[in-house]
C-alpha cells in the first residue's frame, strides 16, 4: 500500500518511469494533507478559552474532517488500483473477435472505475473545504496561514482529480455517462475554486500586511 | 525525518494538536510531488520514438527536476526544524533585562531563518514550475494530466509556503529584510500562477474535451 510506504519511498515512487502511482493518487495525497491540516487547526482551537463560543463547532468539524482525511487517504490507493485495472484490461486477449468484444468492454469499465476514483476524490474535498472554510473564518489565528494551506491543498486535489477524469472520459464511448460526469465534476470544481478564495480571504484578514 | 515516516503517520502527525509540522512541511512536500510528478513525465518520454526529437531535452530537465525534488524533500524537515526553534526561541528565560533583550535576538534571528526556508520552498517550486511547462508541452501526452497535477502542486506549494513567510514577517523587527523580503515571495509568486495557468493551457490542449 502506497500509504505504508515512506514518503520518501512515494516520492521516488512517484518520480519513476512507471506511470503508477501519478497525478490520480497526488490529488488525493494533496486532499488528505488539506484535511489534515483543518484538523489541526480544530485542535489548536479546542480546549483554548480565547475561542470558547466555538468549542463545540470545532470539535463536530474535527470528527468529520477526520473521516474526509481517512477516505482521502484511501482513495490515494484506490487511484493507483483503478489505473492498473485499466492497464489490466488494455492486455487482455484480443485474438478472436469474442476476445476483442471481451476487451472491449473490460476496458470501458474499468476506464469508467478510474473515472469515479477522481471523482470522489473531488466530492470528498469538496466536503473538506466547507470545513476549511470554518477553521480559517472561527479558528486560532495563529494557525491561519495553516488554513490558508489547507484550503490551497483542497483545491489542488480537486482540480488534480478534475484532470484525471478528464482524461478518463476521453476513453468512454457511453455518451450519458461522460454527460453527467461532466456536468458533475465542473460544478464541484466551481464551488471549491469558490470557497478557496474566501478562505483566503479570511486568512489574509488574520494574517494582515506583506 | 518527518520524509521518512510512512504518508499515514506523516498525516497522523499533521492532523495532531502538535503545531508542528504543519502548513510549511506541507508547502514543502506539495512542491516534492510537483517535482516528481514532472520527473515521471520526462521518463515516460525518454526513449519513446514518437518524442525522439525531445530526448536531449527531457534528459536534461529530469536531471534537474530531480535534483529540485531532493531539495524540496528536505526542505519538508527543515521547515518543522525552524518552527521548533522559534517555539525553542520562546521558550527561553526572561527574568533578568539581560535575558529579554538575548531572547528578543533569538526569537528575531529563529524567526528570520523561519521565513528563510519557506522563501526557499518557493524558489524552487518556480524552477520546477518552468520544467513542468516543458513536460506539458512537449513531454509524453498520455501523461497530460500528471503535469497538469504537477503544476497544480507547485502553484499549491509556493503559495502555500507564501501565506507562510506572511506569518512570519509579522514577527519581524527589520524592516529592511521585511521589505526585500517581500518584494521577492511576491515577484516569485506571480511567475508561478502566470506559468501554471500556461502548463494547465498546454494540458488542456493535450487532454481536449469534457
Amino acid at each position: 500500500m502506497l500509504t505504508e510506504q515512506t514518503v520518501t519511498q512515494f516520492l521516488d515512487g512517484l518520480a519513476s518511469s512507471s506511470p503508477a502511482p501519478g497525478g490520480g493518487s497526488v490529488a488525493a495525497l494533496a486532499g488528505a494533507t488539506g484535511a489534515a491540516l483543518t484538523s489541526m487547526v480544530c485542535n489548536l482551537t479546542i480546549g483554548k478559552k480565547k475561542y470558547a463560543e466555538v468549542q463545540n463547532e470545532m470539535t463536530l468539524v474535527l470528527q468529520q474532517t477526520e473521516q474526509l482525511r481517512k477516505e482521502l487517504a484511501t482513495l490515494i490507493d484506490k487511484d493507483t488500483d483503478a489505473f492498473n485495472a485499466v492497464m489490466a484490461a488494455f492486455g487482455l486477449p484480443r485474438v478472436t473477435e469474442q476476445e476483442q468484444a471481451a476487451r472491449s468492454a473490460a476496458i470501458q469499465e474499468a476506464t469508467k472505475s478510474a473515472t469515479l476514483v477522481p471523482l470522489q476524490v473531488m466530492k470528498v474535498c469538496e466536503k473538506a473545504m466547507a470545513h476549511a472554510l470554518t477553521a480559517a473564518s472561527k479558528g486560532n489565528k495563529n494557525s491561519a496561514s495553516d488554513a490558508g494551506v489547507a484550503a490551497l491543498m483542497l483545491r489542488a486535489g480537486c482540480a488534480g482529480a478534475a484532470l484525471n477524469v478528464r482524461i478518463n472520459l476521453g476513453g468512454i464511448n457511453d455518451a450519458g455517462f461522460v454527460q453527467q460526469t461532466s456536468q458533475i465534476y465542473k460544478a464541484i470544481l466551481q464551488i471549491v475554486v469558490n470557497t478557496e478564495r474566501e478562505v483566503l480571504t479570511a486568512v489574509d484578514q488574520s494574517i494582515g500586511g506583506n
